[in-house]
């Protein structure tokens, strides 16, 4: 059954039921983007705080016990946000040790959900220390943000919820950072359909654990690195990922921006870098369909400041 | 049966099928913007061009005649993108009027689809004149923003997909400029739910010809002007109204920046501002649903240049 189960996933489904937004999706005409294929969008931006990140860090708390002081986490963005947002809901503690690094649009947000926040060290590395740190000293319950099988089943709650959506897709396009999304995805799908993992060049974990055979440390950088920069891919996404990921593709920093601009020329819809590597993987060829083949594209991330400029 | 029938916007349905895109609707926690209904969004922002408004182009090109020298209109904005839209995908002629106070993106989006801009007139009606003087030189079929039932019954497509979307709807919000979805809207619902039209304050058109008893000359201006500002609510449209909409409301601009801030930040979506004065009329309180009514809201366009600022 592997580490993350279907059924576990139907009980993250259960558990954050009314707490995350069922989000829509879209089917594009194919002159949308000019390819030869069935696209559909799921517009999983429109989440809670922006991101699909809610869904663990609901599961990830409404399954464990959660001590007085509450839960702690470190993140320069997404996942502190969906963790401040949780516990704001639920009525629990949270702390968030932020990275100095991180945009300010998303440490703001993080404290406007009553989250207390420490801005330390400069990567995302070093505020985990200081979070683990913190969590000895008072006992509050770490939520990671992706290497943990509650989180990686909250997050594969937006395969099922594709699964209803979407029954006929053939393959399914989604962003890794540390891994928890995808391996949430693929382990729902449990290879019946093909799920291809995008990394941006600079944000290669997957793909360098895949070659290792281990997850292995890798250098970070590049347009959204704020969202999926992940130094190592998680234990718990690798041996799904392994299993259950068909190909794992990169894409330039440029495919990125290109991808936000048409997303925004063809659709109205903004989202963030992190948000549209998917896409851009399509838009730029890293990920190929054949002619006909009906795909489902996660949009998983609307964090950002800025309307993407006018496409080129 | 009216100027406008449901058989009408069937037959409507039929005729654009394929060419625009059926929108999502997502269904709001009562959290989200702290009301005791339940809010669900048709996000027609979404459309092909970044409005409903091809929906009526593409009936009413459709269902005519269209003679050798194509088609020919005049607005500001949406309207244009949509007829040159329209024209390009069925490759037709299209020449558009834009009056000079026009927003440079929208009439920049109507040259990349290819249609002829003639830039003249200070007002939408002086670019209409003019518009219309060249229609009987050249004979190009001219395609109404508003005021002809076939316009009318394509932006009533919205209407009858909400109506599959939403079958257990008790309210349906919809703006009004020259009245053309809410006139289709209206008419598809024929009074079986409460269909309340949302004006600016600024551009009421339809409040006063409801006052009056008759279409009657507004002055127009507000922050939604250039996509709501109609000078007299189109005879087509009033009659429909007149007899289906169950109630017109008018929102204040500051109703409309606050709307647009808070669906930004709530659901990371953007919308212009008259895509958003029916979320306005809830949040505002200009329309003040019961407890547990069922309310959907149109957000019918996104064509801004720029995201809201962080809300208050």
């Amino acid at each position: 059954m592997g580490i993350v189960s279907r059924h576990d996933i139907e009980a993250a489904a259960a558990r954050i039921e009314g707490r995350v937004r069922r989000t829509p999706v879209i089917h594009l005409e194919k002159t949308a983007f000019g390819l030869d294929a069935e696209i559909s969008l799921k517009l999983e931006l429109f989440q809670h705080t922006g991101s699909f990140k809610p869904r663990g860090a609901f599961n990830r708390i409404l399954a464990a016990k959660v001590p007085p002081a509450g839960v702690i986490t470190a993140s320069g963005g997404n996942h502190g946000q969906a963790v401040a947002y949780a516990s704001k809901v639920l009525g629990i503690e949270a702390e968030i040790f932020v990275p100095e690094g991180s945009p300010p649009l998303k440490a703001e947000r993080i404290r406007r959900y009553g989250a207390a926040v420490t801005v330390t060290g400069q990567y995302y590395d070093d505020a985990m220390d200081a979070c683990r740190e913190r969590a000895v000293e008072t006992d509050a319950l770490l939520v990671h943000p992706y290497d943990h099988p509650d989180v990686v089943s909250g997050q594969g709650t937006v395969g099922r919820e594709m699964g209803g959506q979407l029954p006929e897709i053939d393959t399914v396009l989604v962003a890794v950072g540390g891994g928890g999304l995808a391996a949430g995805v693929a382990a729902w799908y449990r290879s019946e359909r093909r799920v291809v993992a995008v990394e941006p060049e600079g944000c290669a974990a997957l793909a360098r654990a895949l070659d290792a055979g281990r997850p292995v440390e890798v250098s970070v950088g590049g347009i959204a690195a704020d969202s999926l920069g992940a130094r190592q891919i998680g234990d718990v996404p690798f041996e799904i990922a392994r299993e259950h990921v068909a190909a794992a593709v990169l894409v330039s920093d440029e495919a990125i921006i290109e991808a936000r601009q048409r997303l925004w020329d063809r659709l109205r819809i903004v989202a963030e870098p992190g948000g549209v590597a998917s896409l851009a993987a399509l838009l730029s060829s890293a990920y190929v369909p054949a002619p006909g083949e009906r795909v489902g594209v996660i949009i998983c991330g609307g964090n950002t400041a800025s309307l993407p400029d006018p496409p080129p």
